[in-house]
């Protein structure tokens, strides 16, 4: 990872390559270089969909080597869904590869020219771009079909569907997973927008003729690396829960802990979850032949991942996320388990963020457009943002839009992007991560859900305000340097209750580029990129009134406990005094 | 004007009304009263569609009396359209009927429970609330003629349209003319919504058994208000220009100077101005038995409105104010004047803002949604707003959410509302007001057009940037107290260039309330009302970045003068030093 590449889609004739010297960029990786891309290249004033806006794509520190679940590629640039700065970031093969080709960021900048589409073809003997009018309004199954019959299985593919070629507000950038399906996914914050307004369809990463990353210090990065692997196994989390049951095994405990929100979060709890929960879907998956225990990128130990399977064997999706399962299930009054796995599809497909189209879905049921529960009206939706339709272009343009549209007050949103799967009200501390993060509504950016709900990371009342900002603000700091390193997040689990395994991570780090890194730097390292982000915010025009729940959660009491949202403005506040 | 009349939607058993005394709001009208209420009882977080937004209509400080052309009625709120504290104001009856009863100000405040509309009925022998379910999506026109079947002729109807009912971020709030049409709108900003998130589609506001305030000083004030009218009626603009012509008279003014903003803000000139243009739309209508010299109330000596009749003599809509021209003529390519007046109509008959719309429309002809110049398209687009369409939901939340939705750059828009019909990199200071105005992109709250394109109340080349933020910060302090007084705004032309017309507005005023008010104290007014307004949007979350144009303002070129945006920052973040 020793070079950046750089595409100028509005230079002379077409889009030019270059390639360039880390330079000032040297040492970054993930979250911490897009965010310092951004935050040196891009005007906080800029329009994410103008020219003045950037694209980068950049894999993880760790990305490439032999470093156990460390393939996650961050994904960067001023955000159309919250006109915040943006990290999103996946799995799947893109990553790994780009760090085999040396890339340590793509960056995506200047002004379109015209409506062509084109396409970026990456390998080790150099990059080239084709013009590929051929994908328009492709949607990613299709479209990635179509690659491999052009490129072979070899590459991993980076593309948008209809969303993001339509620059929709819920848009991602899919990578296509080990056995090339478009199932990966950039989601949050309509980052396949920014890809489609530089009107690139996708990207080839072909990693032929690399090999895997090596060590600086070998022996030291083997030995770590080892412990490291074994701590993750050790872990009833990461070496149990999540294996077996995928990140869904959550939609039980939400639900007993009242945090479930239902029905556009006016409920913590759904009836029917028995019907959403993993341990009916994993029953239900290895009597069909699906395999619920997979990896999103190869050398994962946690896989976390699955393969879901009709009844006669042939491939539906992904095993979908808790989030997914929450946001089309509980969140629309859907309990058909089925169903939600084709709609987690069907967003793959047309490259659209889960959580932002169910609880989109989730708002234009509560506005009357199609009634709680409604499978084939839900999916008729789906199916019209992915086609462009007026309906779907309210849709698509995310939660806050669609209230807007339908003159709702009830958007759970924070800086436009919509509140994943925990109500704020029952598990203050995801709540006050959402109010704060620099990225809108996000649980994945400062996970108290861990010491609210899972007893992990130490242990505290999710219905206790006080307390609750010192949580999230250590959280958001140790995801921040997370988040740069390509370690997939949910080895947060096993490092946050097993010191030793949180060292055999650095020391990983420390062998795989000779460095003698200590637990300060890494919180150093998480602090210094979110004074940054917070600083592009600021110059965005971000201020601490942006740092709040939307009012109705303090006013609005939460069953089954009918709690209110009650942190303290001060206390949010005080999250980046550091 | 002694009394406020408070109107609680959320009370047990319905929505209630009591009527209180000034209290703190003594001697205030128009804007300072309804910026003062909002800024004391509005939270500034609040949701605008949510209960603890107010919705404050308040006559001007002279409505009601002899005072010439002194009718305009203000109405405030936190706007759904921008989030920024809002005064949007009308002409018609209502404000000096209001005033007439006594009523220094509605304010409609709680949360509305359960779906009902009401009506309020406003009398001298008290106020009445009743359902209304009967006028439920009833546009203006029939619901009023319905009013009129039920009330009689005497009062003023203050209603929204379906575009309020529905919630739209574009929707006025209407006010009857003097002939009880609903020609005369609140139309900035989404007042209608908040009407419509309380719950009241009417207020009936009868005048019968009151009578025209009396000044405490009769002889001042009758001699100063004369003073004032022959002032009005000497100056070329106000006694000429605008009776005769009316506000459509800069359309080839504005054309000449290269500064009207045709085909969605791309071209400072329009090539079929001509058939668009005022003297066209008198002779026309002179012809056809038009009245093109008419007063939006009683009392006006300007009398810049007009009606407008088919070749056969029947009433086609009110004569379309400039912007109006503007919007739905060279802003979409329609050269068809006829066209323009009956979207004009359709306008008024839902309840939408023209600029708005407008804008709206070159947005979605820019999108490829219909074409340039299609008229027939661009009617049928209304009615989708009017009728709640999925694509009327899309283009009835404004200009930006439409822009949003196709993923344009291009939304001619500050803090959320539409440009109106001045293209700022050719009338630059009419930019800064835009940009920095309190209220979103709004000529009138600093219609620098008279110094840069009129050669009123100075002159200064429109081109050049600098100089503009002290020319756009005085027109904006001297607004601000002009829209509380209920004068309208035009009448600034008048006192700008004649001192002694400003002296006997005051010397009106004074007359009026026994005062001896300054030149100075009404410019200390006009500043605490902008100061008060900077401290809510503060509160609610704007900044010094809020007060920009868009970023492409400065990046493309505008014909034929070829001038980009470039007042400095420095320039911008000026204008409230004071």
């Amino acid at each position: 990872m020793d070079k950046i590449l750089r595409i100028n889609v509005g230079a002379e004739g077409g889009p030019k390559a270059t390639v360039e010297s880390l330079g000032e960029y040297a040492g970054l990786g993930g979250r911490a270089m897009t965010t310092r891309v951004v935050v040196r290249e891009v005007p906080p004033a800029c329009h994410p969909l103008g020219p003045e806006n950037k694209l980068v794509i950049a894999p993880g520190l760790m990305a490439g080597s032999a470093a156990a679940t460390s393939g996650r590629v961050s994904v960067g640039c001023k955000s159309p869904l919250t006109g915040t700065i943006k990290e999103s970031n996946s799995g799947g093969t893109g990553g790994q590869y780009l760090a085999r080709l040396g890339y340590a960021a793509v960056i995506i900048e200047g002004e379109r020219k015209g409506d062509d589409l084109y396409k970026v073809i990456i390998k080790a003997s150099g990059v080239t771009i084709e013009k590929a009018n051929d994908l328009r309004m492709l949607s990613n199954y299709p479209m990635v079909e179509k690659l491999h019959g052009q490129y072979g299985d070899a590459p991993c593919f980076i593309t948008i569907g209809t969303a993001g070629e339509m620059r929709m507000g819920n848009s991602t950038i899919c990578f296509t997973d080990p056995e090339g399906r478009p199932t990966r996914h950039a989601g949050r914050g309509g980052v396949g927008a920014v890809m489609g307004s530089k009107g690139i369809k996708a990207i080839i990463v072909d990693p032929t003729d690399t090999k895997i990353r090596q060590p600086k210090n070998s022996e030291q990065f083997k030995a770590a690396n080892k412990l490291f692997a074994q701590g993750l196994q050790q872990h009833p989390v990461t070496g149990q829960g999540l294996p077996t049951y995928g990140s869904n095994v959550l939609i039980n405990i939400l639900n007993e802990a009242g945090g479930l929100p239902a029905y556009n979060f006016s409920n913590g709890r759904f009836a029917d979850v028995d019907k959403l929960s993993s341990e009916t879907l994993v029953e239900i998956q290895k009597k069909r032949g699906g395999n619920p225990t997979h990896g999103c990128h190869r050398g994962c130990v946690i896989k976390c991942s699955g393969i879901c399977v009709d009844k006669d064997g042939n491939f539906l999706s992904k095993q979908p996320e808790y989030e997914t399962v929450w946001s089309h299930g509980a969140n629309c009054g859907i309990d058909d388990l089925d169903a939600v796995i084709k709609m987690d599809y069907m967003n793959d497909d047309y490259g659209l963020d889960t959580i932002e189209t169910g609880a989109t879905l989730g708002v234009a049921m509560e506005a009357g457009v199609i009634k709680w529960g409604d499978v084939e009206g839900a999916m008729n939706l789906i199916h019209e943002i992915g086609k462009g339709t007026p309906m779907g272009r309210i849709l698509g343009a995310g939660t806050a839009t669609t209230a807007r549209c339908y003159g709702l007050e009830h958007a759970p949103v924070v800086k436009g992007q919509a509140m994943p799967a925990y109500d704020p009200r029952a598990v203050k501390g995801v709540g006050v991560t959402y109010a704060t993060t620099t990225q809108g509504a996000d649980h994945t950016a400062g996970y108290a859900v861990a010491p609210n709900i899972l007893s992990v990371g130490g242990k505290k009342d999710p219905l206790e305000a006080a307390g609750q900002a010192a949580i999230s603000r250590d959280l958001q700091i140790a995801t921040a340097a997370l988040d740069s390193t390509g370690y997939c997040l949910f080895v947060a689990f096993a490092i946050l209750d097993q010191p030793e395994t949180f060292q055999a991570m650095i020391d990983s780090i420390n062998g795989m580029y000779g460095l003698n890194m200590t637990a300060e730097d890494v919180v150093e390292l998480g602090k210094n990129i979110l004074r940054e982000e917070r600083e592009f915010n600021k110059a965005a025009g971000f201020t601490k009134a942006h740092d709040r729940l939307p009012m109705y959660f303090r006013r609005e009491a939460f069953p089954p406990h009918n709690t209110k949202w009650d942190v303290s403005d001060e206390d949010l506040d005080s999250v980046f005094d550091f």
